[in-house]
């Protein structure tokens, strides 16, 4: 640990993953229930005695527990948003008490299509993992889980949820559905719902993973994985996350052997084996039946719905917003953040909207840190001195 | 064929596709040759006796040389441009001589992967297709297969070529490869090179087709053919051509079943049934080979390479252009023409370019008919008048 904090001074060094398991079902918005629950989390920093600087951090899709720092010395790199999380950073660990967990349905330690299935588990049968008979789950489902994470914990109410993306969309559920339990709310590159371009992304994704024969109809545990399958969807994914601007400044039309075509209907291009890539190591990490779940709560997400309109939706929240956009970023570009600002403004609720420029894309929040830093710091200080 | 002009009185009527075929090598820019060589075409109206009446329309991915008219009267649509071609419409085929091929690697009526390889016709031996054995073929291979068809037809020079897409890749190439055969070249939502972009969206189609078991490695003729692959690479196509605002305005975030949602894996919002049949009409008429290749020649297209810029390239052109983008376009965006249309104004090559406000997308081209009309009738009526 010393030499890992030697290497990264400020950051949260060694971090453990906790799991907390609840017997008593979770109701789901779908109808069905869910139990054992469990979740998988990560804490840093102190809970303080007066419990009132706890923030929760909602991952994306491919995100999970693991927000900063280092499971072992041996980790090639730290949690997904380590460079925001620590002491002296945006999340300063200093002052506050970040907790960042993995949603259901992950693959990520909580519980998921790829965990034990309760009804297997009769003497003399072989326990089965859910597979397809994993139940489908909502954004709210997810946060109805949180929400014991967070009694768990002891904390009544949260100085703030934080998300961007899928994660966006667990922050809206909380500050909207759980109005007393959140002071802050900071939403990255999301929207109040998903778009029917959204939905298409994320339907082609299922169809390439269920048409791979290893899918195997959901039940591929303990055989190959449908790893062809998972890896277009990740493709498709991949390139809805980035810009133009950076797949031209990353790779041109680079050729992979750096000087001529071969002509062959292999890969040629740079973009391509960077794809390849991209699509080999999701697959090294990621549940293809997860990817399926989460996609799908996705598409459900649509806060407006629940309550007749996007304003009587917002017109529920107690929070203060503040909002990040990338200029850059078309898949949740910055027009799905001024709808939820200027409803938020027609119910007088506090909101600051910042449209951060970047060449990055969608993936600008997980990675562009230096303009979103100082709004973050300065939004959380206000938050806490009230 | 009363009946049918009738139904549709200024149309072109019945036509019927016709072949050449040469036995003479036609040599690739990749360094192979294939022979024999047959293009599928068709034509409507009449070469005129100066032989200076003569239009060329090049298909783009998923077209063929079936332009306008109907092939039978049972036929459920007529060509792909047909509200184009006709006498009294833009291409007026009472002035005007207009012709349409099948691109080489093609799949209907030109040679392609699903052509008996010759290398195959040995006695005592089965023929077999090319399937991937069919060489790489490319944009310049396209038009080179298209100057013998001019050259067969009679036709020194082309009053103009026009195309949208991979048929503006070809226009392109006949306006600088043949700068003395072409007076005019019309170019819709197109571009001078495949950026990296749509390089990884091509690429994402291959390898869904490529990693479906019933591809067989491209000898799948005689068995099934590797739907599920070729369905997932249309599937995403398609959302490229379309606009987030066309797919806003068709289908919004409406359940299939008109009500609410049934909590299940499979399809639950009317785009994802929309795709999936969009994916498998497009099964029942293309050949996933030929996908394949053509999306690898489409890859390979940049003219500024073979030049040193895109300035030399279009140096080479005598013709007059028309350029039309699209303002909803975000594949092939007003920006690619810009370029396209600056470089010829350096060398005051004459150049005419309209972003056409349109919310169709990519598609747009295809199907938005009323504000082109009169810019093409109008373009093909100056080039008439000299």
């Amino acid at each position: 640990m010393t030499a890992i904090k030697q290497q990264h001074p400020i950051g949260v060094g060694l971090v453990e993953r906790q799991y907390v398991t609840w017997t008593e079902p979770l109701p789901l918005d779908g109808g069905a229930a869910l139990a054992p629950v469990t979740l998988a989390y990560e804490t840093y920093g102190t809970l303080n005695e007066a419990r009132d600087n706890a923030i929760l951090v909602l991952h994306a899709i491919s995100g999970d527990a693991h927000l900063a720092g280092w499971h072992s010395s041996t980790d090639r790199r730290p949690g997904w948003w380590d460079a925001m999380v620590g002491p002296g950073r945006a999340f300063d660990t200093n002052r506050y008490f970040v907790i960042c967990s993995n949603v259901i349905g992950g693959c990520q330690g909580s519980t998921g299509p790829s965990s034990i299935d309760p009804a297997t588990l009769v003497a003399g049968q072989e326990a089965r993992c859910y597979g397809p008979r994993f139940p489908i789950i909502t954004i709210g489902d997810m946060v109805r889980a949180q929400i014991r994470l967070i009694d768990h914990l002891g904390i009544t109410e949260l100085l703030a949820v934080a998300g961007g993306s899928m994660g966006g969309f667990q922050a809206l559920e909380w500050a909207t559905a759980y109005p007393s339990r959140v002071r802050g709310a900071i939403l990255l590159a999301t929207s109040a719902r998903s778009s029917p371009q959204t939905i298409a992304w994320n339907s082609i994704g299922r169809r390439a993973i269920m048409s791979d024969p290893r899918w195997r109809g959901g039940d591929y545990y303990g055989h190959e994985a449908p790893s062809d399958g998972l890896g277009v969807a990740r493709m498709v994914g991949h390139v809805t996350y980035v810009s133009e601007v950076t797949l031209e400044a990353k790779f041109g039309r680079t050729f992979q052997s750096r000087d001529a075509p071969h002509f062959t209907l292999l890969p040629e291009f740079e973009v391509e084996s960077y794809l390849d890539y991209q699509a080999a190591t999701f697959n090294a990490r990621f549940d293809a039946n997860t990817y399926l779940y989460l996609t799908k709560a996705m598409d459900y997400w649509d806060l407006a719905a629940r309550y007749g309109s996007l304003d009587a939706a917002l017109s529920q929240s107690r929070a203060r917003f503040l909002l990040l956009s990338y200029s850059s970023d078309w898949l949740y570009p910055t027009s799905e953040s001024l709808l939820i600002a200027d409803a938020l403004r027609q119910f007088k609720r506090p909101v600051e909207h910042v449209e951060i420029a970047s060449t990055a894309g969608h993936d600008a929040f997980l990675i562009d840190h230096e303009l979103k830093r100082p709004i973050v710091t300065a939004f959380l200080e206000s938050l806490m001195a009230g």
